[in-house]
């Protein structure tokens, strides 16, 4: 019989076009009712437009008539803001004060791990002026845009990225925005983007203690930060900032990662503390937070980031931060 | 006789307290004038409190009277903004757009470089949420402001330095202000601060393309910019929003520093381009500029700079820097 359940299990098989999921998937039905002669279904209309929307009616007809039962189908769509719609697990936010320590590789790497093990996992790049996520995982198309939404773009391994650089015809392009102006993409990247059902959404913070950092811990609901330093005394000192904003805007800090702690040049055999000793352990005792993973310099991750293969990496350190960050969480 | 340049000749003995130079080299001396009996000088007041005043007052009175010629001093003080004394002769701005590839080191390292060729050099530090430059220098002390201005704290080989971490209670404390506030700092520090006579002021700029470096490039009379990279993909990809920016702006770059080059490894005697093959020529010619410098990941520049102790390097960068900035500018 034609029941709720089993057109939730028909509408199950049909892929939106552009989105590459299925309705429920994407949490985009709203309502299933069966009476004598109708089976209605309403469906929210996020980032659907209007030939999608004419493409899914005569599916979803086609669909209740195989039912076999003369029923009719009556779709109808309600325009709903993405955020609605969106299931988000944890937003875990990756901050560090001072740039170039590695906030990007650190949220590639992390979102990588939890994708290996089956999270649903997206990145939203709230670096806004100086976006790497897009270059590091390959992805360049333009999301599809409608009145409704925003889609994000999927990489090869089927995390959902949102960047400013998907958006800017060429991706050098320099975005010259004042703070609001910033904080106003970053809001939409979280309120207008269809998400869909993640576990994770990692934020890639830019640097700094400023504006941008402020938007996303004022107005996601952050339940994780995860702090990223290097063995220099002087990026430490000014991590030391970021941690000091995450403990007066009450947000827990689930983890520090100290990045370029070695190189190891294997011709010597050797691991080269070229940027002097670790301070992983002190910046964790700082931070009052697990250490999750010390990264070396890896000339083949910075090869596969500038490829945008990040994804095909296989160094210790993924399965590191997979563990400490899951006995963290 | 007591004429314009004798008085002149014997204010430049007299060395205002705090400010460690003397009054002519501070471009406080406004007027000087003499008539049968007295003798008339008319100073600025920036960043002199009552007492300094006295003691000037004083001082300039004795020096008349070793004049011989029976006249007494009358001192005049005018309340002037520390901006319409400043003689500074070019702004240098050093930019990058990516965090972490090195903006406050070039600061750091130019500064150095003309300080050595006899140059009276300053930094402003813009990079007002995560500010390098005091640890660099090894400086600490509080700049000493009176409602008329404030002091640039000066390096122990007089580099005269502005940076908002000097403000601060702690250095690691964390400045959680948005744009607009940034904006008025980085002018303050511009118009606020006595920096005297310079060749050369060197702005370090926080990472990206949004409000400080707008601010800087906008507020500022910048008369060049240095743009700094690394051979990253990724980052060069970034430094290139930097150098639209400049462009857009109409603002000259007088050249290009790659940073993290190479590592030297002794024990092999080899040169390792750990961060991918160099791409500085690339990224000169994408900013029509000339190439300033590569410099090398170097330990040891990496411990002075955490000690403090950027003005003892040696490195054969300073020299490279210093030889090519001359012929650019």
């Amino acid at each position: 019989v034609l029941n709720k359940e089993e057109i939730t299990k028909k509408l199950e098989t049909i892929i939106v076009p552009g989105v590459n999921k299925n309705l429920v998937e994407m949490n985009y039905v709203q309502d299933i009712s069966v009476a004598d002669s109708t089976v209605s279904v309403k469906l929210s209309s996020a980032c659907l437009d209007e030939s999608v929307q004419e493409y899914l009616k005569s599916r979803i007809s086609q669909l209740v008539k195989d039912g076999g039962e003369a029923k009719t189908a009556e779709v109808t769509f309600e325009e709903i803001k993405p955020n609605v719609l969106n299931k988000i697990g944890n937003v875990i936010a990756i901050m560090s004060g001072k740039g170039g320590v590695g906030k990007s590789l650190v949220s590639g790497l992390l979102a990588v791990a939890l994708r290996r093990h089956g999270f649903n996992v997206g990145i939203l790049d709230a670096d806004i002026t100086g976006p790497s996520i897009p270059r590091m995982f390959g992805v360049s198309d333009n999301p599809s845009c409608s009145t409704s939404g925003i889609l994000p773009v999927s990489s090869k391994t089927g995390i959902e990225i949102m960047s400013l650089n998907l958006l800017l015809p060429s991706e050098d392009e320099a975005v010259i925005w004042r703070g609001p102006v910033i904080g106003k993409v970053i809001t939409q990247f979280w309120e207008e983007v269809l998400w869909g059902n993640l576990d994770f959404l990692v934020v890639d913070l830019p640097p700094g203690t400023a504006d941008a950092p402020l938007t996303v811990l004022q107005q996601l609901p952050v339940n994780g930060i995860v702090i990223v330093s290097s063995p220099q005394d002087l990026a430490s000192m000014i991590v030391r900032k970021a941690v000091k904003m995450a403990q007066k805007m009450n947000k827990p800090i689930v983890g520090v990662v100290e990045n370029m702690s070695y190189l190891h040049v294997p011709e010597i055999n050797k691991d080269l503390e070229i940027f002097g000793s670790s301070k992983a352990d002190e910046m964790a005792a700082s931070a009052g937070a697990p250490l999750l993973a010390k990264i070396p310099i890896d000339p083949s991750l910075a090869a596969l980031c500038d490829k945008g293969e990040i994804e095909d990496y296989d160094g210790a350190v993924i399965e590191d931060l997979w563990k400490n960050f899951g006995e963290a969480g």
